[in-house]
């Protein structure tokens, strides 16, 4: 491709309507441009890139034996209601009604259609296993759609739905299918996690979430560093510490007249915040249903996980207690609430750690002091004891391999094993060895195409702009021509590096728009091209090509050889 | 691909619901399953179709310099009110509300979005000219929508528009579309004829539309058989006959008293139909806009194109007269009627071989009596004369360069010199060489891609199946095995074989799935495969293969140099 003769057309303000780093630089660079809320045209450059993410992930399922077709955007009420979705799925999903005010809706995704071709199509156990994948738009009706390509309504996703005769051949394929996303995204050259994820409203018996590493990600996740352990903090196990020591200190009343948190405790008492506990109010129910004052204790650097804490009995609605349920109960106000209560005994759930301390730290539940040398069974009763924290950095790995980090992640893909949910739904059978009608088990397999190249870009950019991986970016080299109307010798140089290049293969874009130098290099190194070459008079004259890739900050001057050898790496 | 690993689901019977022989063999094939109304999911075989069209068409595209993108499928209201089209497009606007009571629709056609896009794009005439494409599913609410993908709701296809600073730059860029999509249909493989055609609703100033040749196409098309003339019928210039002969007949009544059509009188008379004229009464506006009655007079043999007759002054509305209105001004029946009127001077048009014709015969104005050797000028006054018949075939060629056929074509393609139409309604300008804003003028060029599939198989099908041109086969070579399970050298045998046409780039496929050989080459053929290997013990033992392609009825045994010549010749 030549520029001269391709629609670029870069911004040099940085726009002022995008929130993060992602949709900023697409609209800089001109990939995309706002149609309205989260619609957005794709330009010549962004369409480049999102195709070749969306080659790489056709590649490579039909590598993994899956076959593509096809599915209407627009999708019948009637089958929305076989699985009651209709109405489930809420306000995501954009209703239609035709010209004869017919029920229709545009497609936030396809289990329905494909079990409804796959009842047509499937007849017999000797069709299964099949994957059928499609590359098709979506609709998502988001109510705040944002972050431009991150959070559209309208998106391009792949996803792929499998129908089994039995566990063992879902289990197989969805192993297959979480080994080849692995392979998309390392193709892509993107540093991602695939972590463990809740079935969550889908349903199903296994899910995992493929996520791109990026500090801007909106998911905290945690992963080993001695294995391929990783899950979202929400979800990861803390482990129980080792065994719990003696008692050493005794028990005492320490005054904190204005220390309500355990920073402020611990700094007072000149010990480690780990020596703390905090003491969380919550009102649950007690095993009759009638509402039930409790406190979930964490350690001082921890902070309590709801999702955890919710799986405790009768903590499935828990709520943060009230000032006044909590003087009520303990007759004390927050932040000098601890276990030991002078009135009665309450409910303390405590966190596996805090059940491993002696000699601990805790509120009073007298306004204005803490106890200190606080010790299990000796100054209150045993606790029940629960994982309700959320992991940190340095926990154990919960598959007891390595230690654990956090990071932030973009969800750019989803594996499920649905199971029989939708078939039996939809009431999909064939008939199996023996004759008998069953109904597939099926898993679901997405990707989102569109939003992988906003995620790229949070994960691969710097002050100058996008930092694209070789197999993403829109041309992996741009040869760049100084002067070209003025020098003939140069622009023949150029011409023919850019040839070559194109005939060994190599995907080349030959800027010969005649931009000043600068203002060329800034275009370039915005649309993230990483290798670049410049070709200029004082080069032809040494017979050399200026070479710089985009992850450095040095030029070097090459002879055809070096630079071949250089770009080809 | 083998097929044992593929979805391919052909089915026994002749759908009962299709009325078109290329809906019977898509669903028969399993290329299609219909989801709702208008609304068509591709199997991976039907895939496999498309894809190779679009691919066509996209390689092409780009080789012509255009450019792609890709906008949205959902969009808002404002802009198709700016064009006036949100009302102005009818019924088969799919109209949509979003969550938020916001207007939207989906699109089924882009020029208000590329307007939009282009008036923040282009700024200035250096970026022009542009040719901006996108290959995006489009939707339009038929009333009726059949014929499977021909006429579906839910589309595939390319539009493509570009943006010129002057009319010579808009004809270049036509004339360069021009070819690129004759080069398309060429390289699909089809039959096909660009046709001059009126610019209608869409308006602007120049229209071709690319059909494909079929028995079954909906419109008839007139083409030389001398140059690349073509037009549709009903645009088809006729040519003016040569100089009118003298007079030879006396003017004589004759009896014809059951006699009412120009082919039963010249049966009676013991004339040709040429000799006769027919008289079609209708009614028009006289210079201030009052009905006045007519008559329309074509040939025996022709008859009346309504489109060139409206062109007439007076007749932009016209309709056919009452039997009321004829006995007012004729005092006759239809069947007996003529222009030589004995109440009063009526209006007649005259088509231009009726006014070159002499010595001929026309109704009477009298129930049961004709009139015979009338001439003009002698008999009764010099007609107004017209273009207002149909071609037929065997006209001479408008052009002057040969004889018309007259065919039927399916429309698959259109180009339009729209003009400055959509810019200047969405005030979308750049700024010329002077630096004054100026409307770039536009041309907009379609190509329907799901329906070409269609239209393939209306022009290449037989009682087998589907005859695929190579370039659009699913697969363009199928290794058929029998019995691999029995054999496992024939099962070696067309591995290797399959393997190495693969490794030519060959796009072939593997029959592997053991069916008994009458099955197997049923669907291979109704499927349409142009070039068949069949590999068998007996073949393995002689050291050859059994090919047949799929337009011949014979196979032949050949080794593999002749076999490999063969399929890619």
């Amino acid at each position: 491709m030549r520029l001269s003769q391709f629609h670029l057309n870069t911004e040099k303000e940085t726009p002022a309507e995008a929130e993060i780093v992602s949709h900023k630089l697409m609209l800089k660079a001109g990939m995309i441009r706002k149609l309205a809320a989260g619609l957005y045209t794709w330009s010549p450059l962004g369409l480049r890139v999102l195709r070749k993410v969306e080659n790489i992930v056709r590649e490579e399922m039909n590598r993994a034996g899956a076959v593509e077709m096809l599915m209407p955007t627009i999708q019948p009420r009637e089958l929305w209601e076989e699985t009651g979705r209709w109405e489930k799925f809420g306000g995501q999903l954009l209703k239609i009604k035709d010209r004869k005010e017919a029920d229709y809706c545009y497609a936030p995704t396809a289990e329905e259609v494909v079990t409804d071709f796959a009842r047509f199509e499937l007849a017999s156990y000797k069709q299964l296993p099949v994957n059928l994948y499609q590359i098709q738009t979506k609709f998502r009706d988001e109510i705040r759609p944002r972050f431009g390509v991150m959070r559209a309504r309208e998106f391009l996703m792949k996803d792929a739905y499998s129908f089994h005769l039995d566990d063992a051949s879902l289990q197989t394929e969805y192993r297959n299918m979480y080994d080849t996303y692995s392979r998309i995204f390392a193709r892509l050259g993107l540093k991602f996690r695939a972590v463990f994820a809740d079935t969550g409203a889908i349903g199903g018996s296994a899910s995992h979430e493929f996520h791109v590493l990026a500090d801007s990600g909106e998911d905290a996740i945690a992963f080993s560093d001695g294995s391929d352990y990783a899950a979202n903090v929400e979800l990861a196990e803390a482990l129980a510490p080792g065994e719990r020591p003696a008692a050493t200190e005794t028990l005492r009343k320490i005054d904190t007249p204005i220390q309500k948190t355990c920073e402020e405790v611990a700094a007072l008492m000149g010990i480690p915040l780990q020596r703390t506990v905090k003491s969380v109010a919550i009102m649950g129910e007690d095993a009759e249903g009638k509402p039930q004052f409790a406190l979930a204790l964490v350690r001082g650097d921890h902070s309590v996980n709801e999702i955890k804490l919710s799986k405790s009995a009768g903590m499935a609605e828990y709520r943060l207690a009230t000032e006044a349920e909590i003087r009520e109960s303990l007759n004390a106000s927050p932040g000098f609430l601890g276990p030991i209560s002078a009135t009665e005994s309450i409910r303390v759930i405590a966190d596996r750690s805090v059940a491993s301390m002696a000699d601990f730290v805790v509120g009073a539940n007298e306004d204005g002091f803490h106890i200190a040398g606080v010790n299990w069974g000796r100054d209150l009763p045993e606790p029940e004891v629960a994982d309700i924290r959320s992991v940190v950095e340095g926990d154990p790995s919960p598959d007891g391999k390595g230690t654990l980090g956090i990071a932030r992640g973009i969800e750019v893909g989803h594996v499920f094993a649905l199971g029989n949910k939708y078939s039996e739904a939809m009431d999909c059978t064939v008939l199996d060895a023996q004759g008998k009608p069953v109904n597939p088990l099926m898993g679901c397999y997405g990707i989102g195409v569109s939003r992988i190249v906003a995620a790229a870009i949070e994960q691969n950019h710097d002050d100058a702009g996008i930092r694209w991986p070789d197999a993403m970016a829109p041309w992996r080299v741009a040869v760049c021509v100084i002067n070209p109307k003025n020098n003939p010798d140069v622009a023949a140089a150029a011409e023919t590096l850019y040839q070559n290049l194109q005939a060994a293969g190599v995907d080349a874009v030959l800027d010969d728009r005649g931009l000043r130098p600068g203002a060329m290099f800034a275009d370039i190194e915005l649309i993230g091209i990483p290798h670049r070459v410049v070709v200029s008079e004082r080069g032809v004259a040494a017979g050399t090509f200026e070479y710089r890739h985009r992850e450095t900050s040095e030029s070097e001057n090459l002879d055809i050889d070096a630079l071949n050898a250089r770009i080809r790496s």
